[in-house]
């Protein structure tokens, strides 16, 4: 089993991070909520253990009225359940050369579960953000070093997205309590956005009157044409539209093989910009391209699912997928486009290589 | 983010194994049954997706009484609910050099989930092993290729061993339904092996009169010292201990920083071979030996916890952990005693550097 490899080759660091850091099965795609266990997920140090009876979260900063809420006071809030399709503002990286070193994902880093929690907003409004607050910083009780810094995983939103009525804080994933993994026992979830803000082991919410400048915002999770560029913020998901493979896998290339004959080539598709209006399938590597058969969406930031008879012959194909969203925004062909520093937003259009015969 | 790396390369196959292939976090040993999204999972092809309703379990072969259970008919059976500290072969593999290419290991390919299900022993007794038979073939739904070959993903035992009364099939795991990349709806479990043969997505089981020759048992998991070596079937797992690294993590290298003062160290250790009856630590890369305390194994099959106090000073350290089992078999302190052609069975002692400061 030892002997020659193909393509390009991924440092120990990179192995060691999908090793923690799984994707989702593509096959997945065939679900409308992700199970348990599929969806992907990006853990930037150690999941933290908390006893759920003593967890407290404290909401305070440029507010009138600090809160200190236990679960339990979370939990008999208003609830809504909402399927989300999330998105680690790093997939595709590794389709980029240079590529720039950190969870090497190709397109799995996506998954639509079923979040069960209450509004952050009449929170924040119990609380009373003052009006020079300009920020939301959200704490996890997650703690590492990153960039050579020690520190909390943070994120911040600006007050109006914070007050978005998407926004929420969840306790429940697909109908059961958060897995340990996931976020136990509440985590914030922005649908719109890529995963980072979706800051998981809540510890803290704080309002600021100066713009966040930790690590996770001001270091990572920017587009930057190069390491002097100051950048812009990564804040919402791209277009992305995938396929699940068609046919049969190789154990160690997954290359696909398909029998000759009709195939129904499926998947999904999500924009954090507005809804998917358009999906287009390719059979011949981007030459042409058909439009593909929607479906309807579970809800407003869930998935969208597509479909596509093709009919498969005997050959060697390239199928593509594209997606395009209500505000024009596509994906492009190449993902030479995309490059930045960080690896972000790699939305370059799926490309899978199958053997019909 | 671009920029230098240490230490070995791994090609584009092992990559993408890994980001479908999760391993358990380490700080997961810290849960005496591993949260579902947390077990390790080794997938060797797509994962199926069955309709229960439709699903039909057959029983046939060199046996009196053919038989064909629901699912339904399986859940009537008697149930029982076990602990099993299960574990890949190649678990250990990206420690060897040369490394062979599969999944690309290093000590996360466990997990320990309570399984529910029916005895096989008794359907067994029930379709009626005829004398002539010598071994029991699984079947799984999962179809692909490997080595050339395209086939379903199919294991046999001994009848021996299959009659063994620990053999399970599965249909729940931690009290809920099979997740779909557990083997959905219904799986084999053998609780003592590697996970190879607990075979997912069970299909067919068929009593043969000959040894089974298929891609998974003559090409795959056997101990060869090299390609032209017919090899030894690898089974049981090998005595194993692991630790949560302590202290906290930096994001990229995984390296690890300790505050100075008192560690509890903890973790956990199983064989396939017998109980665990020692667990030693060292924090001194080898030098020294301390035996680590004992806690009690939740069942038979599970794995045992067991915690050391270190006292940390300012330095830099590295920690190992050691297990020995009834039957005197223990852990070797270098990977290259275990090498082999697939690389199978590469129980090392975990190594853990560690920075205190």
């Amino acid at each position: 089993m030892t002997g020659p490899t193909k393509g390009q080759e991924f440092s120990s660091e990179e192995v060691k991070l999908a090793l923690r850091n799984p994707g989702m099965h593509l096959e997945g795609l065939r679900y409308p909520v992700t199970p348990i266990g599929m969806h992907y997920l990006l853990i930037h140090f150690d999941i933290p253990l908390i006893d759920p009876a003593d967890y407290e979260l404290r909401v305070s900063g440029r507010v009138r009225n600090p809160l200190r809420l236990s679960l339990e006071d979370v939990k008999a809030r208003p609830a809504v359940t909402m399927p989300v399709a999330m998105e680690c503002a790093g997939n595709g990286r590794a389709h980029l050369s240079p590529r720039p070193i950190s969870a090497p994902w190709h397109e799995e880093a996506v998954g639509c579960a079923e979040w069960t929690g209450t509004p952050l907003g009449p929170i924040l409004e119990e609380a009373g953000v003052l009006d020079d607050a300009v920020e939301i910083l959200f704490a996890g009780h997650d703690r590492g070093i990153d960039d050579g810094i020690e520190h909390d995983y943070e994120r911040s939103l600006p007050v109006e997205e914070a007050l978005r009525e998407e926004a929420l804080l969840a306790y429940a994933m697909n109908g059961e309590p958060l897995p340990p993994q996931h976020g136990f026992p509440l985590r914030l979830v922005v649908p719109e956005w890529y995963g980072m803000a979706s800051v998981k082991w809540l510890k803290s919410i704080t309002a600021t009157s100066e713009p966040f400048e930790g690590v996770q915002q001001a270091n990572k999770y920017l587009y930057q044409s190069s390491e002097d560029d100051p950048g812009t913020p990564v804040t919402r998901k791209l277009p992305h539209a995938l396929m699940v493979p068609p046919g049969i896998p190789d154990f160690l290339t997954r290359e696909r093989s398909v029998r000759p004959g009709p195939v129904l080539v499926e998947g999904r598709a999500w924009s954090g910009f507005g809804p998917v209006e358009r999906v287009e399938f390719s059979a011949d590597g981007g030459r042409t391209w058909e439009d593909a058969e929607l479906g309807e969406p579970l809800g407003p930031h869930a998935w969208r699912s597509w479909s596509c008879e093709w009919d498969a012959e005997p050959g060697e194909y390239e199928l593509r997928v594209r997606a395009t969203d209500a505000t024009g925004k596509t994906q492009p062909l190449e993902a030479e486009v995309t490059w930045n520093q960080g690896g972000y937003g790699v939305n370059v259009v799926q490309r899978v290589p199958v053997s019909v015969g």
